[in-house]
């Protein structure tokens, strides 16, 4: 009740009065550092009908035929989530212990383990006894469940005879696949375009092309929709008027949303994402953390991933946020050079199941990468591949990601002028290109090959794994500045010109 | 009034009956995905009311006088709280943009810039322009500021004289200066110890010691006081009763900690820490951030620093933390090794006036390094230095942070019995060690000794920087586990053994 996730999402319940949600507020009075009066004197009844919620209670939560009663109002209440307030006892039954907060943070020991069993009529001495009556419940619980499950079974043979399209779709959703020929044209979309494009506005496009196709396909942000541009266009708004849109609309709360994909993820038939700015990742690690330690199918969309945003200065420009994300176990983090590279963060993203997936996208408009002489999109796959090399045998590895990508590969051309060869790597995903055989990581990054320079619009925690003991790291390890994103970039060196004089230098130092 | 933090801070704040505290709650109804009825329906009124506040309105928040009037009423409540919820119209005078969620997210543009000064009855056409009128009343309130001023000073002059020792304090406070000899014995604190102590434990000492020499130290925990070690015991608890008290009680609001440690520092006369375990570190990850933007000194307390917490599990056991931490420009973050290097730490915490700090700290207890034997301890203000040598000419460099560093000095032994010459490094802080001079730095890590082995209980990014391109970083990229702590240690491989036979194998590869 204290943190503020649980106002956030307690307050978008009671928006969206969902008549189904029921929380039991076990209300013992105490927290580790003593009774809550210390911190925590709200009336929680007045709060929650605040935020349109049905409270019940206090009622006895010690005494289960009250807890039951309380439930079945709550259930009966079916146009606002309900509110249980349980007075409880913390330690309930431990005569020296109950009550206090010493019963939250220590174990009992044994003589107040025996003298709570004796309190509470526990005859069993032996740790885990189950007593026949308890396995005897349990034991008739899981037949009520078998029946119950049979039961639904069969109304769902009945409504896939009634409507046989609803319910293919259903159980398709339910297994997590994807449908087939889900992603047939995506490789084509962008091949007619020649003008400058945000990787945000690409990731849009690619979103209302697969939402028709992929049902389960539903998200949205923490108010900031039109900025991340992920609005389904071709699906409604979710709300009191509509559940079944497929828009959410979180309200400013990324904390809550996080959770809240996870919830979706792990109930199932559902693909959820959710969408802020980068740096608003930092209002909504806990759950990012979470969907990764679950192994769930969350997609995260990150816009506006850089300095490269621009105006809005260093409150809003991430900096630390790509190196914390890539630091989490298992979870993807890709951020594509362009719109094509961007199809593929995508498919990778849906075709992820063992985890969560961030997608890293810009503000600013980005060139297309010219697939007709630059290797092909498909090298994303990989996490990293050569995405351009002047001649064979290159004397010098440049290796960006995202938005300086097409900086590297100027900085090659400009090397290229002065005879220099140089490898242009694109490495949009550092995870997966750990995972390739060594075999594939050597052919992209020659172990022999030891001057290189990276760039990335970031701080450079990291990068040496990359460029090595003698290359060089482009990066920003200062906070950013508030100016056009191209005066940022020349301001911070986050040039060509600098990239090809750092790898001159690395040559003539050799 | 959507995020989190907002609920924190206003239920703690009621809790306190913080009379001085007014918020004005714009309330125009208007979000950047629309009307806030699609995701902000609550009753404010009532929610305000529950954390206990004075709620004033809602009143005509376009009204200068209702506005002031409300202000005057908020500041005669001295129990209290206030809110004062002022309906307003965003972009007010706008005829076409006026109370439009466009308002918000873009420019007005020319044409109804012009329609709007119209509207509003305002004749300049240059931008930036102060009429005679505002000139006239801004000089005005200068005027009445300088001599307020100097009646605040006149009385402060009353008060030495009355006062002489609590205005000194008063000064002192307010310098952020530290008194002098504050440190003098703490050195000496752990000379006589020698039974294993947890780093938390040692800090506690320690800032039991500082407490009464240092009036402007006050902080507190989110909930985690006892388990941090974070109690001051010769201070009182800051509470309703009391609002002398240097313990803070924020309650589980890690953001909202945040976030007031920021005020305080910023307001001055105090020195604020915050501590929590370093898991919840991601609760509060944006006040941290920005405390390190605002170069603020705030001293972040951070227990239960890795898998080493033992049986609370994954969830609760730090892996990316570390990281994360390091990548933040201006935050300096320190993880020492053991109670003499603790003492070190703290040091630096207080003297840095340029930004926060961080101390990260074990549950579990670790051995005292014996100084007797190792390089003293004052090696930690230089961020990294060689603790131990087995002899001259080290054939490699074993490197360790934290309750990790046991485990190398462990490691160069088991080396040293196989006549290996092993230097072992404690490198708590890598900020301070970077900003050492090169030479130095080659001093501890000499550039021609390419076998290093690290070790560290969390992720291994960034360790490639100091281990090279053919050093190896033991550490742990997944999730941890739930055990006892020193089954944790030998299931992840976090063991002298490993680390001499890592070490062997590099020399042997060479």
């Amino acid at each position: 009740m204290m943190e503020g996730i649980s106002s956030e999402a307690a307050s978008l319940a009671g928006t969206l009065r969902l008549g189904k949600l029921i929380y039991l507020y076990d209300d013992n009075n105490i927290s580790i550092e003593g009774d809550t009066d210390i911190t925590f004197t709200e009336d929680v009844s007045d709060r929650f009908r605040g935020y349109g919620w049905h409270v019940i209670g206090p009622i006895d939560g010690m005494d289960i035929t009250e807890v039951d009663s309380a439930i079945r109002v709550a259930r009966a209440e079916k146009d606002r989530p309900s509110l249980i307030i349980c007075r409880t006892v913390i330690g309930y039954g431990s005569p020296n212990r109950a009550g206090t907060g010493l019963a939250h943070g220590e174990p009992l020991g044994e003589d107040e383990v025996k003298l709570s069993k004796e309190q509470l009529g526990w005859p069993y001495e032996e740790p885990f006894t189950v007593p026949p009556e308890a396995l005897n419940h349990f034991r008739q619980a899981r037949e009520r469940g078998s029946r119950q499950q049979q039961e639904w079974q069969a109304r769902m043979e009945a409504y896939r005879s009634a409507y046989p399209d609803i319910a293919r779709q259903l159980e398709l959703d339910l297994s997590g696949e994807l449908p087939d020929s889900w992603d047939s044209d995506l490789d084509s979309m962008f091949l007619s375009e020649d003008k400058p494009m945000a990787t945000r506005e690409a990731s849009g496009r690619i979103m209302n092309i697969i939402s028709p196709r992929l049902h389960a396909l539903v998200g949205g942000s923490a108010d900031l929709a039109p900025s991340t541009k992920t609005i389904l266009k071709q699906k409604g708004h979710f709300g009191i008027e509509n559940y079944r849109g497929h828009n959410l609309h979180f309200g400013v709360r990324e904390h809550a949303m996080g959770g809240i994909a996870n919830g979706m993820a792990v109930h199932g038939g559902i693909i959820p994402y959710a969408a802020t700015f980068l740096i608003f990742y930092d209002y909504m690690r806990p759950p990012v953390r979470l969907a990764a330690m679950m192994q769930q199918r969350v997609i995260y969309i990150f816009t506006h991933d850089s300095v490269g945003l621009g105006e809005d200065g260093p409150t809003h420009q991430p900096i630390e946020h790509l190196a914390g994300l890539r630091a989490v176990p298992n979870l993807t983090v890709i951020r594509p050079a362009d719109a094509t590279e961007t199809i593929e963060a995508w498919k990778i993203a849906l075709e992820n199941r063992q985890g969560p997936t961030a997608l890293i996208l810009t503000r600013q408009k980005l060139p297309l990468l010219d697939r007709k002489i630059l290797a092909p999109a498909g090298g994303v796959q990989r996490g990293g591949y050569i995405l351009w090399q002047s001649a064979e045998s290159p004397a010098i590895i440049l290796i960006g990601t995202g938005s300086e990508v097409h900086i590297a590969l100027e900085a090659g051309r400009l090397l290229e002028q002065k005879g220099i060869v140089a490898s242009v790597v694109s490495l949009p995903c550092w995870g997966l290109f750990d995972a390739q055989p060594e075999e594939y990581r050597k052919s992209v990054l020659p172990p022999d090959i030891k001057a290189r320079v990276s760039i990335e619009a970031a701080a450079t925690m990291g990068w040496k794994k990359y460029v090595g003991d003698e290359g060089i790291a482009i990066g920003i390890d200062r906070f950013g500045a508030s100016a056009p994103y191209r005066v940022i970039y020349d301001n911070f060196g986050l040039t060509a010109q600098r990239m090809a004089d750092e790898a001159e230098r690395l040559l003539k130092g050799r």
